[in-house]
């Protein structure tokens, strides 16, 4: 298998079927620069279709997780005027998009700075976990920008009863109340729980069929979209094969014979 | 007006308006057979346009609500193939779509085992009493399965967010959790406490008119799904037929003589 | 700038970029009249383009929100018969859309009574700050009759879920649990708490710039309905527009500067 690609912005490294992603800038707080939006793309590329990767991690080194855009990035690219502006915002959408749609479990570490573009990385993941002292907010609009392109993750995420609150205000908040609002999973105390709470989440993960798991999480996605009908059509199918594939016979085998399934150890 | 159809996985005992449905396979924990399915829809159908049935309530005979998918039919559908896999998933869809669209207001006792297909049936309820020792969880993906035809429910239910942490990693939870969750109106202690809540709570519904019930819920359902500006044109349309209709009349003289409506005697 | 209209229903009052507009009908517990409606609609018309006005302040004289539909109205409709109770019922619904979509920031202060329309009208607003004692509800079932206008905006306030169980049991519940379903943000224990809230929570929206939102406002009311690619395309465009206009300007040298932007003074 082809190695990941190289990168500047980030740290990789690979464990037991986990890919942990380390958001590297911590002298700027993890804030998402171009190089770093354009590197993540590639890694996620480069991965999605790696079954034997069955979960993502993602956190920032540092204290941080991502304190939102660059803003040197911004600055060089009011020179360019308009158009420059908007492909560099829209590129960071492209990769939420992205990561919101990856077959492998996501979970996101929340330390510190989880502001902005971060913000929005946190609501693309399928497990979040909180250090109750990280600092949630979108402020852009007390910057006189928008929080454009995490608006709608946003809104999916927590509904837009608080999203309208949230941004209107350019609200800062804990942990804790980031677990009331429904946007992270956990909340932990500190740095050590949350590693612990990552550990038992991870074990969690792995008890389930890497190929059932991808399923069942594009089948969640397109719930949001698609009229019901033709959607049920389409998992009964989907089911189907599932039963009669290769992780489906060997987990109800692994079930009667009251063993762990083989993707399991 | 016809008897209600002779069941063998259900009993039936209609009284005061409430037709209580018991799932009756105690043996395997409630577990969803296929005749289980087609009995649980041909009582629904029977009952759909019976207005003097205003509530029914879906419950488990002995310990447990419902523990999911019956393993011996799956045995049976492997040696017919694919398509049998697939029309045995579809058709409790199916079963889920038609629970959730009954006119009736439709209450789940949510005790025990609460898994898989049973999952699903608390997720189309209008209210949820659960024990607090109850059992909920979606373990189809540690199986090397998908929660198929649930997923989309869950989703409604509970939101995206919380449906794919829960699917991804096969989480087990309590009465409290489900409740945190907002799959759950209510958690009780105890049995006794249960049948205390059900008792109150179909005492409110039966302060309610059926027909407006029916209407309303029509509406809501339909306000996940159709633009707004239409619904809207059709919800005026259905409240002056309301406001002039039977119950109209009857309700809104019931409140100027400070007395209860003929429906709630 | 031409002066707001005579309201005999509402009482309106200018200051610092903040319209406080009182529904004032007290001796019925600020019952929405038809009369109501229309005034409220020709002040949002009025003030929806002054960008001079950031946020509006809805709130009830005395002691109570309001209480729901004026039953004179409905007893005068009825002479007119089904199309004039459809008229009636429509005209709360397009002022709920033109609430849901003013530029401003529309917060709501919620107290005693909170029924029927009252009810609707906390569900369109971006903050709503609710008093511990204030009684919401839904009662229309109860009285033969639909939330017919409300209802979609209860599904897209507090989800299918619970706006099920409250239409159909006509539930009653105060303000604490209004904050637990998520359908207002705060819960204040007396008046004087609940004015401090709203001092502090128009000073942080006071700290956003105007335009950015509304055009983040308009973005997260338009990603509840439109698909997700173009709709990122948009806000890209947007944000470009933001970054480069007189408010990205501004604010950003403000943030380079350690200042408080202009509006924000």
């Amino acid at each position: 298998m082809s190695p990941l690609p190289a990168c500047q912005t980030l740290l990789l490294e690979s464990r037991n079927g986990v890919l942990l992603i380390r958001l590297n800038r911590p002298e700027s707080r993890n804030a998402m620069s171009l190089q770093m939006v354009a590197e993540l793309r590639m890694v996620m590329a480069a991965v999605r279709d790696r079954r034997s990767v069955r979960a993502l991690v993602l956190r920032g080194a540092g204290e941080h997780f991502c304190a939102g855009g660059d803003l040197k990035d911004m600055a060089g690219a009011r020179a360019h005027g308009s158009a420059a502006y908007r492909e560099l915002n829209r590129a960071f959408g492209a990769l939420l998009e992205e990561a919101q749609q990856m077959p492998q479990v996501l979970i996101c570490l929340l330390q510190g700075a989880v502001l902005g573009g971060g913000f929005g990385l946190a609501c693309v993941s399928d497990i979040a976990i909180a250090e109750q002292s990280a600092q949630f907010g979108m402020p852009e609009t007390s910057l006189g920008l928008l929080p454009a392109q995490i608006a709608p993750f946003v809104v999916q995420r927590i509904g837009l009863t608080q999203a309208r609150r949230l941004t209107l205000t350019a609200a800062r908040f804990d942990g804790a109340e980031a677990q009331r609002l429904g946007l992270v999973h956990f909340v932990e105390p500190d740095a050590q729980a949350l590693q612990a709470r990552l550990e038992q989440q991870l074990a969690q993960v792995l008890r389930c069929a890497p190929g059932a798991n991808a399923a069942t999480k594009a089948l969640l996605l397109a719930s949001v979209e698609q009229p019901r009908g033709p959607l049920l059509d389409q998992a009964a199918s989907d089911f189907a094969n599932a039963v009669m594939g290769e992780e489906g016979v060997e987990g109800t085998l692994a079930f009667v014979q009251k063993r762990p399934p083989a993707w399991a150890n």
